[in-house]
């Protein structure tokens, strides 16, 4: 998971300053690097670093990034992430000059397509996918630059919310599944593409529409032009929905929020449990829970108080402190659960590490009862097509039974939404259920 | 403002570490300076600087702050503190050996004492009233720390939440109104003092109980022995209740999280509207928006998304990007409030600038009505006994009236709680109200 | 001009700390950038930034950078090097695996090769040279790594000192008219590659013997095994007799301080003078100044005093401060020149700026006559092969006559050594002089 | 050992920059710490931190610090240095208003004073002599500036180069015995005082005279008024002369580098020998070598080259690299000393470990024999006026004869100067030669 941000403007020379906000505003998306590139009259320069959009970009570096087209990119953590070679976007020359990428989504066929490479005597300087992307773009330089991008991602089998930057044109292109999300928005007459329509009201544009699945968008001094690739139905990731999307975004039209307080409410209907207060894990479940406490009309409080300032430099408390009870990042409110019949409500069970250790923290404070309901179905498959999710023997729900890890977490009961009740919260089908229900709409060679 | 921190400890010798946790808990008490000292049999060392407790004490630090006694001092932000000269604890030598000091609260006839002292000679290296606490101490080193420390108390005028440490003993004070808070814990056989109970939840620790108005209590290796000074009514800061307190704290034995939900219901009973959602502003105005909710029964949504990302070092928008919208800290949950009447909690109004451009928000994404409701009385004087309020020209209900301000900040209609109400929530009348109706406890000479 | 360093170790793991102190000792030869890539099992890691070796690399980097064989790059400052991405070593992957490469020299034909290779749809991340033959072995790579080389520099015309590390060899190479320097050492059982042998005494190593031109050294777990391409007759830089290395180096085995002194005799053959103090130019003119006292008996002295603290960040004078005379880093020593004959010698004169303020510096100490004395001939070329030099328009011999350049520093009279006195110095004719005659070996296209 | 600056402009309100570039030529004076405090209008700003001036003065800082009368300090380092809480200049608020103190020198009735002022309650904060001079001049508030700081200075016994800043006056004070050294330029209209003269030059100063043994000097809008006290024959330091000042100063009209350069002749006249070449050990005894080969008329060649690159974060090398040979601050050149019979000066010896280093390595490089010049007496007392000599268990020639010092360092033969002649070569009396013949001019008490 990654987030991208693109600009083309007219008349602004200070675009970056637009993708830092924006890129501010998917921050959610990933914390692990970020950066930067804008394209000033054909001069493109960049700037990437491990660390938060706003640890990596000072002021002097935001005055040295000018230009009129741009785009950024925000990287998830993933292992092994100490240098910055895999920050994006990737910049590199080529025979038409210089492109820059910045890329969400995972190219299934990544090892093929290097190998083929490497066999024509490519080299490479980092594990991205995106600099597979280049190279392909490269090899078909002869054409023009939509047509040589249509052939690479004709190469490509995977999912991708991409925006390219050459030296007088931003591009955005989405898969055919359109597994990844990219929105079109305008601030003035200026184009703008982001992964989450959150990131246009951050900035004050407005949002237009989303990019279709298959479609390549070509902005320009002419305006936007659109080209239609093949596509199929619409395959939206669905833990967009579920936890990744912010809540005040709208994706394919959808919102996040109200699709959340519906898979609460759906969750009533599906399990519905006495109690006396609605609680949500923090952050994540806050939303759903409301849903369930309306959708049930018992009350709903907060359970979870979290300390706000915890920062990524923060020491971590020794196995003696630990055991002594030290709590770094969550308090219990004990006046809320003490003696009551606890709902719990969470957006999903991963690993059961952190729904085990909320628990064991709400019975220690008194809670006569705790129930709880889960607002999606269980993970039962890793993913493949650009979420970072454990392998099989790390999702709890691959490996356990239901009543297994009611056992395990200490719960009173458990119960996950259907995924039937979880698309009709949803509001559809359109959507990848693929670590739901093991159909991915992409397939590994 | 600030927070403070003790242990005492007969075994261990890394307190330091459970101070650093501790401070953390406290870190919403202030942002702009912290720092520790520790006893390590009878050699006193310290660090302390600008910035957050993660920032400020990296692993190396923590490592060489060994001792078995150690304080620790989280300071708030106030004008001009752009040196570490501010910062506490306050390590100074004098004729016993060192002494150490972290205070929250304000000495009232600090310049009546500072200037007899520096008419015998004293010199002062910072700003703070604790060098003047110091220095009366060091004047009455004749007699035994527990008398110097009555001596100088007895001298002062003003508020305190105090804690000391000598080269054997942990000290804790509290003024003679209880207008400041402080607690006791224990951490196994480990006496704690913090300026909140949610200190001993995070580091595991036991509340045992407050220090009561005008008590001294002195911890060694004989244990707690307490000392009672002259005492008055208790007076604790009706602010800490309304906003400044963690809600998982409980100071003297009231939940700050209930008083919240009680206030917002009881603003129900005083003044009910009839409206579609309840929203709370950010972050303060959750709890009694959720209480208000339980009350009127009108749900309860989140109308507003914070960006959990903001670091200090954030550059800020330009005039021309304001202008054009972007919206850095906050974004409108459009689908909540458009074409609905909004009831809005806040907990309180001070300069009234921040709801202004919350309602504008909201009402830019369509809300039909907008109706705030405030769960404290109009804050109209300007607090001198340690909470850092604006000036009475900046105070805006100081300054214009209720409709006013509702005019100003765009209300359709603005109720706040009377101080009978806010009483009746925080369950008694022990509180210093002075910044709702002027009956301050200490009086300026 | 940039500095490399290698090493094969068959029993070390920690090849990295050696690579430090080699790269310590070549610093003189760049301060923008550095970096160490080192193999650890077939497992390559790198590490690269701007700055000193000593800023680039605290001590947790260099305990990650474990491994048998590693190779070091430092890189002297050209214009626009404010990004990490023109560090070196260059790690690329490519079909046989990893491969990192850190080069001294410069290739001509860079922009064909570049072109050809873009041809075939090669991607470009820097403006090294060093890609482009990264890019040439990797079209090879059906061959062994070797003969992979052998064609990539077959198809290079231009300059290298060149070290490579694959995932289990460290091969060095020199150009085939040895411009670049490259000599081989050994440290116990251990071979270690170095553009200077100052670098083997720093580590303690023993010098074995220079790579000679064409020559390309393989060492792997069988030892060292030379391969000889064609080469031509010696044509070392001799910028680095004059300035360019270390004193305490020797390269093809002349004696880089003892060819300065010969130079400063040589200097009194030629051109004699009456005078009653030698002084050199700091740092460069030392030597030569050393060696002009000696030949003419008259005695040496120190002139100028140099601050040894000037740092990177130091803050630069204002020109209101820089007209009242203020001086940074240079102070004349008053009683040494005050009313005397001075004899300044300096080792070349590239722009004549710094010439010309160190000259009215020693005018306003009161001196009565100065007399320049340069120990090399004037510089008429700007360098193609690697050394940076300014262009012809800022290369001060180029533009005007011997009589307008001493008007200009205002010397009471200046000379240069001829060419045949500095080749007679350096003991040979195996030099290239470009830069001083325009006879480059190796030709532009 | 620390270095001062202080300055009175009528007109400039930046003369924070003109000592930040004097403080810079002070630098080698002390590396641990450094301070700037400004007065701007009777507002007194400062900063000072753990550094050299370049590192912890960012342009940022600089432009701050905005005033018309200002002091700076530069520190030495001193066991124990890690917190900023000993950096200087001092700054503290007395009745008077604020005061900044910057001190070079030792009180020797230090524990006394600071007695007497605890017992009357003062408190301390560092370990500085200086936080004692400002509780004493606050102790006489009552009398005006200049008394005060009279009864203050008669308060005290020891040494002092001492720049004051009151709100509207700089005052400098020189002790009684001139041990520590303070001179007056002028830039312009400007008075500046300053350690040593070099400073002057470094910012385009002119020298005016030094401040006498006892003087006080007070300048204000009025301009330099002088107050005398009580003074003694005149004794600076002689480790000024020898090795602590810098070669372009002059100290009480002596030229450091014509002193050190007769030392070198001297030396010839007491112990002459033969060699071959005469060298200097790096930096310090470089001047003496070119005095005894000029008085000997024995080439002078430089044999050892120093890497002046090393920072202070330097890595250092492992026991097992050490053994191995690695030297990472000097190499030895061999080609001057092989064969050779070396002459090496060096200007003092302390404790005697680098000496012997220096040796060895000019031995392993072949050198036939090495006679040692020591441009100086032997070290045989610690100095209690504010040199840092080590403790006399350190201080080898307070430990062992001549003669076992040559052995122990491995010199064919040693011989120092003697005092008479280094006096001689010094030009007079009027020095402290404490550490070589125990005649302090002031006691211990």
């Amino acid at each position: 998971m990654s987030g991208v941000v693109g600009i083309y403007s007219k008349e602004r020379n200070n675009v970056s300053n637009i993708i830092y906000y924006g890129l501010y505003a998917l921050q959610h998306r990933g914390q692990v690097s970020t950066g930067i590139a804008v394209n000033n009259n054909g001069f493109v320069d960049y700037f990437k670093d491990l660390g938060l959009v706003h640890e990596v970009f000072p002021k002097e570096t935001m005055e040295r990034l000018r230009g009129n087209i741009g785009i950024g990119h925000i990287r998830y953590a993933t292992t092994g992430d100490t240098t910055t070679v895999n920050a994006q976007p990737l910049v590199v020359g080529y025979r038409k000059g210089a492109l820059a990428l910045a890329h969400d989504g995972a190219v299934v066929n990544f090892e093929k397509l290097r190998d083929g490479l490497e066999d024509q005597g490519a080299i490479f300087q980092s594990e991205l996918d995106t600099e597979v992307i280049a190279n392909l773009i490269a090899r078909y330089h002869k054409d023009n630059i939509e047509d040589a991008i249509i052939k690479a991602l004709d190469d490509i089998n995977g999912t991708y919310g991409l925006v390219i930057m050459t030296t007088d044109k931003l591009i955005g292109a989405r898969d055919q599944y359109g597994v990844k999300s990219l929105s079109i928005g305008k601030l003035g007459e200026d184009y703008i593409l982001a992964s989450e329509t959150c990131a246009f009201d951050t900035i004050g544009a407005e949002f237009i529409r989303d990019v279709e699945p298959g479609e390549i968008v070509v902005i320009d001094e002419n305006g936007l032009e659109s080209i239609r690739r093949k596509s199929y139905d619409k395959k939206l990731c669905l833990f967009e929905i579920i936890y990744f999307a912010r809540p005040d975004s709208k994706l394919d039209n959808k919102s996040i929020y109200l699709s959340r307080i519906e898979a609460g409410k759906q969750l009533v209907v599906e399990s519905p449990v006495d109690g006396d207060i609605v609680i949500g894990a923090p952050d994540s479940g806050t939303i759903p829970a409301i849903g369930y406490a309306e959708g049930s009309k018992i009350p709903y409080a907060e359970g979870l108080i979290k300390n706000r300032y915890v920062g990524r430099t923060f020491i971590q408390p020794t196995q003696e402190l630990r055991e002594q009870g030290v709590r770094i990042k969550l308090n219990v409110l004990k006046e809320n659960v003490e003696g009551k019949r606890v709902i719990l409500v969470d957006d999903s069970i991963v690993r059961g590490t952190t729904i085990k250790r909320t628990i064991e923290m709400i019975k220690n404070a008194g809670a006569k009862e705790i129930h709880v309901r889960i607002s999606s179905p269980p993970v039962l498959h890793p993913c493949y097509l650009g979420m970072d999710t454990p392998t099989r023997e790390n999702l709890i729900a691959a490996q356990m039974s239901k009543e297994e890890i009611r056992k395990l977490i200490g719960a009173d009961s458990l119960e996950y939404l259907s995924l039937e009740g979880l698309l009709k919260a949803a509001g559809g089908c359109e959507f990848c259920t693929g670590c739901l229900d093991g159909n991915y709409p992409i397939h590994k060679e």
